[in-house]
């Protein structure tokens, strides 16, 4: 099982800061997971991800894994870690939510779902087998399970019946899982997904079904797809209310750096989300005072650093204006300078976090950082 | 003037080795220049560009930067090194190649040519004085002449009229750039360029005309605009022979590695050419045994580092495989490693290339060389 310690729990809330132990190190917890789909995170090199970011772990995707370029090239370079070259943590989601937002002409079955790649129309089926198949192929240090992702808003009775489709799934992933071993010299986890939707009974339900099965870590699914987030605060609350103490708790594709804070306040440990390299590209930028659009015209000649806060070198030698001009000229370094400046943001954040945490006062220092993470600059 | 002195030549060609001074440090030549068209070089960051690549001196664009972010900005900047964030040299071509390729409705007159922006149709006039104007609000360490550059083929008849717009213009050019003076705490060197197409006569009455205007170096513009590798090996070799022996010689635009050996055979010190960051982002990578095409299938499995005998970092950290996954998926990270790999190809070369003028033995060395880059791996 994943050795999972609380190192300490904050005074005033449910945040935690703890720690767990893979053969590719260590992760402190609260953690943000740098996205890396395809087994790069966009515009970042190995060398920042590492050195500049300290990115702890990256997530990457066993659905675009698979289709590209594939388990038997994966197989023969050892593993994703080689492959990448990428000798810390990753996990690796399961494919259900890509199935779910990226592939045509979904058929959900009961032993599976039979899909069409979004890259050349081919057909593929994804069971929960054949999902933990794919990570053994892969070697990620985290797998997740095959799960269905409801849509928001979703009907109660879909919800019921989708949930009980992941709980039975479960099972099955987690046979997979027991029947197979690593291909490569790391253990490799298994980490079950709570689903049921906005519908607190379902979620019960879920908990209650995937607790059975001693999963190494437990992830919030089905959340961060459109609902407000009042609502993903309020199913966050009851939901980690019934997950065991003393597993990791990981919200699924969460999300803006107010909903980290107001997450982890809910006693979740471990994120991912693609906002602050996407966002980035676009021009998004995150700070400790608010959010800068760096393609407003008042930064045409603000040639400050973009954030002297920020620990990336990056955020310090490059001024607004400079970057403001990359990213109106669709230039790459536009996208490289926003994208480790916005995880080297995330980084600091949860950092600060878990700091807080273990001094016992993260609840104040949350909502004072809430109000200035909510205003535009 | 700039001091420009040569510390070697070759026993059996023309190739020297030079070096030139300017206040943003010094150039070794051969020089092969990073192509920053809009003060960015595409998808290097300046860490890498400085530390990794190694580079010299950077070549950015007068049109490019007089349309994006205009001279305005520039100059509150306190110029392109300072926005940019690049204390080593920069020279910048005049803009009259971008005139030529890039904008529409291009309208030449006596004084000037007047064309609209590519990027959103409005009208601009450059001249002689206009350039000069732009590069000292860049403050560009070397600033090229305002010239017209002919395309391949071109009639006699256009070229002749054309050279001589260009040998008036060259005056004016001088004018204004002794009548001015730099905005910021460097000096700035201007250079003349040599048009004439393919036509001998011509550069030869072109390279007498810019004489008498003693610039601080001479280019060849007006070739690798499609004409066969001979002809440019031709006009080059014809040009350099009546160019000042104790100037830098620049080479317009030149080209792939063993173009840029050939001419420096011919007496060029410098060059400048996109070729390899454009070419490096479609995937196509130099390396000292030929070219490789990593879009190619035969590298699928190949996880053998991109090119163990590069100095760059990124060519011995990562495969073959992998950089093909990344180019192959459209990845940031592809562009970002085939441009810096390629870079950092080019500089080792010239850097060879200089070594070998200092030996003695450069014509063998070139000889062995142009076979070996124009194999296909």
């Amino acid at each position: 099982m994943l050795k999972f310690s609380i190192a300490a729990k904050d005074r005033d809330s449910r945040a935690r800061a703890g720690i767990f132990e893979t053969d590719h190190g260590i992760v402190e917890t609260p953690a943000f997971m740098a996205v890396g789909t395809q087994g790069t995170v966009k515009a970042v090199n190995q060398n920042f991800l590492e050195h500049d970011i300290k990115a702890q772990i990256v997530l990457s995707n066993t659905y675009h894994l698979y289709l590209r370029p594939g388990t038997e090239i994966l197989e023969k370079a050892g593993g994703l870690h080689k492959f990448m070259n990428w000798q810390k943590p990753i996990l690796t989601d399961s494919g259900g939510y890509q199935v779910y937002s990226l592939s045509s002409l979904r058929k959900l079955k009961e032993d599976g779902v039979e899909f069409r790649s979004h890259l050349d129309g081919s057909s593929h089926f994804f069971s929960p087998k054949k999902v933990i198949q794919i990570q053994r192929s892969i070697g990620s240090d985290i797998m997740m399970v095959l799960d269905e992702c409801t849509p928001y808003p979703c009907e109660y009775e879909y919800a019921e019946k989708s949930m009980g489709l992941t709980s039975r799934w479960a099972v099955l992933n987690k046979e997979a899982f027991e029947n197979s071993k690593p291909l490569y010299d790391n253990k490799q986890f298994l980490f079950g997904i709570i689903q049921g939707s906005t519908f607190k009974d379902l979620r019960e339900k879920s908990v209650t079904d995937l607790k059975m099965l001693d999963f190494d870590g437990y992830a919030i699914g089905g959340l961060a797809v459109g609902e407000p987030a009042e609502v993903m605060y309020d199913i966050t609350d009851f939901t980690t209310d019934l997950m065991p103490e003393n597993k990791p708790r990981y919200l699924m594709g969460v999300g803006r750096p107010e909903n980290i804070l107001e997450s982890i306040e809910r006693g979740i440990d471990m994120f991912d989300c693609v906002i602050p390299t996407r966002n980035g590209r676009n021009g998004m930028l995150f700070t400790g005072e608010g959010t800068i659009n760096i393609r407003n015209r008042k930064w045409i000649d603000d040639f400050s650093p973009i954030d002297p806060e920020n620990p990336s070198l990056v955020s310090r030698f490059y001024s607004k204006a400079y970057l403001r001009h990359l990213v109106i000229s669709g230039e790459n370094l536009g996208a490289q300078i926003a994208s480790i400046h916005n995880l080297a943001f995330y980084l600091k954040l949860v950092n600060e976090a878990r700091k807080k945490i273990e001094e016992g006062n993260f609840r104040k220092w949350k909502i004072s950082m809430v109000k200035k993470l909510s205003e535009r600059l």
